[in-house]
């Protein structure tokens, strides 16, 4: 039976069942993270997120900081890039970015046989602006933006690493938690543009 | 530890894992949607897409065809149509069309009380191209697409029906199932933007 529903109670109504379900399971919610692992449930419904992110910490209040004083977002995907709402970012002067079809990038990847991924993360060191990554396709951005940290200085708000898949998924998020990176990270093998969109999206609606 | 693969042997890679795996769990897939069923578990190392995914008879022969001979594919968020690749589409003259933002859709969608899926959807009526539908969010596009489908004369070439979530997914897809209508769903809650592209880019990439 379809449930009559006014448009605009839709979303209230889903994060109420999920509340409700996540009581049935006798899983309790750190209040400081509550709206952004609700958020993926909501966007995946999948409960595993409930037990999954990690957050480092003051990764929260650091990018929350950074998009009210106007930042660039840097995705991995248009996926995720469409998948962040802009609304609100516009108001604070914060937009978002993604090389990953720019021509220079899939030239100088293949010279260096190097993914797009790696080689379009980049392109952060040329910007002048401080920078979020929201990664929810290519562990190898991962790899891309530690080993720019690492060998050439580069400081960004934080990193919101959520790759899917088998290949190196699990070890470049293992990585990124070890790094002492500012960071956001789904452990295990699940993630994907739409919950690094999804993460950019809790923090945000919040302010 | 990170494997050292190339960049163009990563998703061969992450097939063969699939695969494996799947034969650990003694899941065997039927060969006619193997592709499209493994690439939903590419996108979301979710192992529960080997179960949920329904395809109504010959329907992805139909989607097939009507790529090749030039349609629209009309998603319901910005998300899923960046999903889409769109290189191979170009080639057969295919496009892809998301009306979710257009002015007009908003206007209408708040003067009769329905969401903006909802009314974007009605846009397909006005073009003079077969379409797909391809929709990973929002139960009330299924809904809308339905009461064109039986009210309209509407005949679409084929739905794929993966919205996510909490709030009348599961009824719209049994709704889907039962109609007579050609379509690819996800049973259950789990979908999303990224399943909906990912099921056009499976059966895209075998023409």
């Amino acid at each position: 039976m379809i449930e009559n529903i006014k448009p605009e109670e839709i979303e209230k109504r889903s994060f109420e069942i999920i509340k409700s379900e996540l009581s049935e399971r006798g899983i309790s919610l750190d209040e400081r993270y509550a709206h952004i692992i609700s958020r993926c449930i909501h966007t995946s419904a999948d409960f595993d997120y409930s037990e999954s992110l990690y957050f480092s910490d003051g990764v929260v209040e650091r990018i929350e900081k950074a998009i009210q004083d106007g930042c660039v977002i840097i995705t991995d995907t248009k996926m995720a890039q469409a998948g962040i709402n802009k609304s609100k970012l516009d108001g604070f002067g914060t937009g978002t970015m993604c090389f990953i079809s720019a021509e220079d990038v899939a030239r100088d990847a293949k010279e260096r046989g190097l993914t797009r991924s790696y080689v379009a993360m980049e392109k952060a060191k040329l910007l002048e602006r401080p920078v979020i990554f929201a990664i929810g396709n290519a562990p190898t951005a991962l790899l891309s933006i530690m080993r720019m940290v690492e060998e050439d200085g580069l400081d960004p708000v934080a990193v919101i690493g959520v790759p899917v898949g088998f290949v190196n998924v699990v070890e470049s998020k293992e990585m990124l938690i070890s790094s002492g990176i500012p960071c956001i990270v789904n452990k295990g093998r699940k993630g994907g543009s739409n919950i690094a969109a999804c993460i950019v999206n809790a923090i945000q609606y919040k302010l």
